[in-house]
C-alpha cells in the first residue's frame, strides 16, 4: 500500500497509555507505515516520559522513507483541554499537572502539532476507518490501563465546554464501591479497566481459584496484568473466566447507563481489554439488556474495535491531516 | 404583557408529568396567558388520561382572547420518538405501550401539534427564557415523580439515533440498589424523586423520626409526598431534613457521573423537587467536588431552574414557534 502511495504525506501519531507508550507513521490512508511501541514507563516522572516520547518520535520519522511528514498528532489520557494542548492531570501518571504538551513537542519538531484525549482520538480513529464508518452518532469505550471514552455527534468528537466530555472511566457505578484515582468511589474504571481486574481478583473470595491461577502466571497478583489472566483464560483457567464474567456484567452495567443518557445506538469497546472480547461480551449484553428498556436494548449494538490499539493512532493523523 | 400583544400568536402547550397535568397558553414573548392545572391520574389508563388532556386543552383554548392558536406543543415523559410523535413508555403510566400521541392531537385540534419528552422542552424552556440562556451547552434535570434530562449541545437539545437521549434518571448508581420501574436496579431515580424520597423514608431505620414526621404531615408513608415533606422539613422537621441531604448526596453523585461523560459546565435542575433546593443543595455540591476532578469541580455550575415547573410549557412553546 505505501508504496502506491510513496508520495504522499504521514503523520506521527502518538498514543501514550498507563502501561504502552505506542508511536507510529500514519499514512494518508489511514494505514500504520512505521511502529513502536515500549513500555511507558509513567512513575518515572513527566520530564522522562515526555523525553521518552519524543526520542520515540524521532526513531520513527527517521524511518519514514519517500513520505513528507506533515504533522504530530499526540493522545494522552486523563483530563486534556484540546483548544490549548494541555494535559491537567492524568490518574495513571501521578506528577502531571497542567503540562503544557504543545509547547513542549513545537520546540521538538517543525511540524504542526495536534493533542487530544486518547479516546476521543480512538473515537475518530474507528470513526475513519473502524467500526465506526458512516455513523453520525457512537460512543467508543478505551478499556486499558484505564477507561477512556470519546463521545462522536454527527460525525465530530464532542469535547463538552472545557474539552473533558467523555470520561465515562469516572461514571459511578457503586455509590460507596472502592477508592478511584479520580477521588470519588465505585467508578467503572475500577471495575472494567485491566487494573479493575486485578482488583476483582484481589477482593474475590474464591481464594483457591486465585492461588491456581497465579501459580499457573507464575508472578504473585500485584505483577499479573490483564494479559497474564486472558492468557490463563485461554487456557481453561476457571478463575480468570470468572473475573471477566464478573468485569463483563459491570461492563454492561456501565454500558446501560451511557446509552440512556447519551441515547447512542453502537458503543464500540476498544483498548488492550478488548483483546478478551469473547470471555466478557455475553455477561456485558445480558445484563446490558436487563437494565435498559426493550426499545433501547433492541437498537444497541456493542461491537468490538476494528482497530484495536491502533485506533488512537489512526485518529490521531486522521485529526492531523484534517 | 398580554395586551400589548394582542394580536400575536400562542401556543397550547401541555406538561404531562406522573403525578400533575398542566396545560397553558404561552405567547411568544414566553410568557404563561391561560394555565389549568389538574392531577394526571397516571393509572386510569391512556384513554382516561389522554381523553383528559384534551379536554383540558380545549378549556385553555376557549379561554385565550386576541390570539391566534398557531399549534400545540405536548411534553410527555419517558421514551418519546420525537420524530414520529409516538411515546413508546412512560413509567409512571403503567399501560402506555407504543402510543401515538401525534396522530390523537392531530384528531382533536386543528393547529399543528409537536411532541417530546417533556425533560427536553424544559432543556429548551430553561434554554428561551431561564438558566439556559445564551448557554451552549448545558444538562437540564428534572426531578418530579421520576427523573428526566435534556441535553442541549450547540444551543439544541441532543436526542440520540433515536429520540431517546437524556435518560439520565435511569443511570446506575448502585448496581444491586432497589429495584426500579425500568427493570434495572438503583437508578438515580430511585434515589432522587419525589417517589425516591418517599423511599429513602421508607428504608430509613431512624424509626422514631420517620413516626414523628409523619404525625405532623397526618398521612401513611404511602400517600405522603414530596411536598409533604418539603412542609416537614420547613418547619423545622429532622427526619425532612434528613432525607433531603442524603437525596442530596445522591444527586451530587449522579452529577459527578453525568459531569464526567458529558463535559457540560452547567447543570441546571428544576421539576417540582428543586423546591426544596434549599434542603439539598449543600449535600450534593460537596458531593460533587468530591467526586470529580479539581479542573471540574471548579468549573461546574450548578444551577436552580428560573422557570421552575413551567419550563416544558415553555420549551414546548419554543418548539412550537421555531
Amino acid at each position: 500500500m505505501a508504496s502506491s502511495k510513496a508520495s504522499s504525506n504521514c503523520v506521527l501519531s502518538v498514543d501514550l497509555g498507563g502501561t504502552n507508550l505506542r508511536v507510529a507513521a500514519v499514512g494518508e490512508e489511514g494505514t500504520l507505515l512505521e511502529r513502536v511501541e515500549e513500555p511507558s514507563d509513567a512513575r518515572a516522572g513527566s520530564a522522562v516520559v515526555l523525553k521518552k516520547t519524543a526520542e520515540a518520535l524521532k526513531r520513527v520519522a527517521a524511518k519514514v522513507q519517500g513520505r513528507k511528514i506533515s504533522g504530530v498528532a499526540l493522545g494522552f489520557p486523563g483530563i486534556v483541554d484540546p483548544s490549548k494542548g494541555i494535559v491537567h492531570r492524568s490518574p495513571h501518571f501521578p506528577d502531571w499537572k497542567d503540562l503544557d504538551i504543545l509547547s513542549f513537542f513545537k520546540n521538538e519538531f517543525p511540524w504542526p502539532v495536534v493533542v487530544d484525549n486518547d479516546a476521543n482520538l480512538a473515537a475518530l480513529g474507528e470513526s475513519w476507518k473502524g467500526a465506526g464508518k458512516g455513523l453520525k452518532n457512537f460512543l467508543m469505550m478505551t478499556l486499558g490501563t484505564g477507561v477512556g471514552g470519546g463521545l462522536v455527534i454527527d460525525g465530530k468528537v464532542f469535547h463538552g465546554d472545557r474539552g473533558f466530555a467523555g470520561e465515562i472511566g469516572h461514571l459511578c457505578i457503586e455509590t460507596d464501591g472502592p477508592p478511584c484515582a479520580c477521588g470519588s468511589r465505585g467508578c467503572l474504571e475500577t471495575f472494567i479497566s485491566a487494573t479493575g481486574i486485578r482488583r476483582l481478583a484481589e477482593i474475590s473470595d474464591q481464594v483457591d481459584g486465585r492461588e491456581q491461577m497465579l501459580a499457573k502466571v507464575g508472578k504473585p497478583l500485584a505483577r499479573t496484568t490483564m494479559k497474564d489472566v486472558f492468557e490463563a483464560a485461554l487456557d481453561g483457567d476457571i478463575f480468570a473466566n470468572t473475573l471477566f464474567k464478573k468485569m463483563g456484567n459491570y461492563l454492561g452495567v456501565g454500558v446501560a447507563s451511557l446509552v440512556n443518557v447519551l441515547g447512542v445506538e453502537t458503543v464500540i469497546v476498544g483498548g488492550g481489554v478488548a483483546e478478551a472480547w469473547d470471555f466478557f461480551i455475553e455477561p456485558a449484553k445480558k445484563e446490558l439488556s436487563q437494565r435498559t428498556y426493550e426499545e433501547t436494548s433492541r437498537s444497541v449494538k456493542l461491537v468490538k474495535s476494528v482497530l484495536g490499539t491502533d485506533a488512537a493512532l489512526i485518529g490521531g493523523a486522521a485529526v492531523s491531516f484534517a
